[in-house]
């Protein structure tokens, strides 16, 4: 049977000062990858050291969740940032991260860009490029991202390692493509299907498209939301599920 | 003769975004030692690439010039950071700005406190132990700071490596400290007598204290401002008199 | 009989951007005064509108609750703000706040430190004129402050009318100041403790003392804190008793 | 004959804390109206408030020059901000200047969005309609824009008064819009071409196109820039070319 390991990564650290947003130690529990908020979007210094601390510990790997530099935004809105700009910003948060993952002993394993960029960069060729010369800048890291996207294009051709994620909550075309959030659907609710979900992705490499047919998808990572109520229960649930399907849950490379 | 080597070190990359204020690329075909806003007081990514590039392409060593977080102050305005707060901002300042350092062939070399954040670790223990803690996190550097500060004794405490700056333009009492801004005559606005003290201070280890008796001044780095309207000219003054002497300027370390 | 009528402040719309802290809705049937975050410790300006709204079609009295400019330290970092900076940035957020109580049928009816600023100007004369200062450039507006403060100090000799304020949750010493919060016992953490003395503080204008003196405390507003879970139950705890002592709530002048 | 009256609108306070821009001054003997930065891409209070001070003092008018919440970027990179949050955005940033305007005895007397929000809403509906709810919300003011904007129209169906600007240093298209900036010769040089256009534009209502043709320009205001050296100079040129010319320059309204 071919691939029957996966990665688990949540967004962790989406604090800022005196809010908190994620429950990073319950998810530290059950995920092998920790995307940590690098101050543009949210995470603070301290709330970043505590992070890489709690992860490092726990053997989680940490990745650098970059974002448009919008506090007020959450990082969700789109920014037509020069590549130049852009590029630099990567750099600095990764090279932030760095320090605290390095103080904690491990180190900084890959990039996964943050909310409104992480959507432009799936078709933004200038932004996707900026990206990964950022990521060029701080030394060259593995890429996280949605396959077929140009984020992972430009990384594949700067030789970049590449990891292709999948959504178990989000629905899919059957052309393999996430149904976009403005379609009905477009969010699996029901806590059981996106168990399910999860299990026939990492088993599989397949699921149910919106439209009945069965879909591959082939992903080394599954993205589990962390900023929700209930969102560290929900990630359990999966976590127990692959277990239980014989699924080796570990990070990647 | 003992010590006739001397760093000259000066503030550098201090505009943001749209905003110039230091003239980095003449300061830097004179200083030896280039302490870089890092982004809280002063410090866009995309300016603190561009000041290590120049840096590293003439050999200038490259120094994170850390600071409270405060763009609209300048970082001048004292701030009652709690200690854990005040380390991971340190870090994370001087992570950010190692990877531009690391990107352009060099790499951060020293620490050195910014404005209200310099002037308060001469005497505030439990900051200037966090500054430390904060250097330590990173992995550990030499820190610039004046001598007899808080700073210096923790980092000594903590196994760092030290570097004592003086300022050619500024008075001192007879006891070998700084005159407060203050008082009058706290600052020597003549050029000509800014240079001829540089040079006292570099060569002969010594100048006029503002009540007329001479005091011994022993610095490894003497710091020239950037910040004003013809600093440039002024700082390659300095320079120019300290080659003259046969003062070797050269960076610590 | 004297006294029996008292004002109940909150602090409210303490979020920003993606963030919740405050449990507005919940606060906003109990209180009379709602100081609300003006964007410079938390509040962004949908937040502000939404709590205006809120307010005012609960007839709740709206204030500014002002802050040092410090999103990271949620404001509880004391500043050395220069007098001028200070008043203009006060200003600046009392305007910000006058156009969304406006908009929503009512206005800004009184200004109230938040946090450090808070603290500090209990006792620093310089930046307590320079709040005032602030609140006069706004138009001048009654200050909420604590009794004995700098700041009411400040406000009377500026002509401003004052509103004294007293903690139902903090121990207060026989001299009636508040007990440091570094000091054991600071805090009255037992809820039903809380609202005797917030009963006896607005009905009989006293209190026990930490030492057990009993110990006048004057006030025309009881402060009951909202950032903390419990927080509005324990906010309407207090409300319903002093209707049941037969306080009248009511916001003041 | 008719429309021998014009604006003169510079963007002013384009400062922020230790760094200047433009040169307030020197701009305020030469316009009529003063697009004063409000903080979200320049403009601190305490510059705020210094030129309410001096444009009250010379009788030049205040305007409201809003912009995304973008310091690094200058306001300059284009942002998808939700129609709620950017409405309240711009609330926020005229009710902050209206203080510093009220207390230098003079009013917020018009709304002009600057840079990327600027262009944006030239073709952009959602983003005109929330601009003009912000301005709503604010009470409701003349607004500031380019003929043929969606913002204008918005205005317009809003219930505002419009203010048409041209750009004597722009060059135009035989269809009377601006030539793009990415174009050849988009912006004018020249400085006596720039005077001489402004002239045209001014006294007779037209200018020469890029491509040769006469064509209609109607505007009620001139935008001069302020942000460049010897932007003064060039305006004052301006002006004084307009004086001689015997246009009455003078604020609309």
């Amino acid at each position: 049977m071919a691939d029957t390991v996966i990665d688990l990564n949540a967004d962790l650290g989406e604090g800022f000062g005196r809010w908190r947003l994620t429950d990073d130690e319950a998810l530290l529990t059950v995920v092998t990858s920790a995307n940590v908020a690098c101050g543009f979007h949210a995470g603070d210094p301290a709330t970043m050291r505590r992070v890489c601390e709690l992860a490092a510990a726990r053997g989680v790997r940490i990745g650098a969740q970059v974002s448009y530099r919008d506090l007020a935004g959450f990082g969700r809105r789109s920014m037509d940032v020069p590549p130049d700009e852009l590029a630099a910003e990567v750099a600095y948060q990764i090279g932030a991260l760095e320090v605290f993952a390095g103080a904690a002993g491990s180190r900084v394993a890959y990039v996964k860009p943050h909310g409104a960029l992480y959507n432009r960069v799936v078709h933004d060729e200038a932004q996707a490029a900026a990206v990964v010369a950022g990521v060029r800048l701080a030394g060259g890291l593995p890429v996280l991202g949605l396959p077929g996207s140009r984020l992972l294009a430009a990384a594949a051709e700067a030789g970049l390692p590449r990891v292709a994620e999948a959504f178990a909550d989000r629905a899919y075309t059957a052309a393999g493509t996430l149904v976009p959030r403005s379609r009905p659907g477009a969010v699996v609710e029901d806590e059981g299907a996106v168990v399910a979900r999860a299990v026939a992705m990492a088993r599989d490499g397949r699921v149910t498209a919106l439209t009945g047919e069965p879909v591959e998808v082939r992903a080394r990572s599954l993205c589990v939301h962390g900023d929700t109520p209930g969102a560290a229960l929900l990630a359990a649930g999966v976590r127990r599920a692959l277990d239980e399907a014989g699924v080796r849950v570990e990070a990647f490379g």
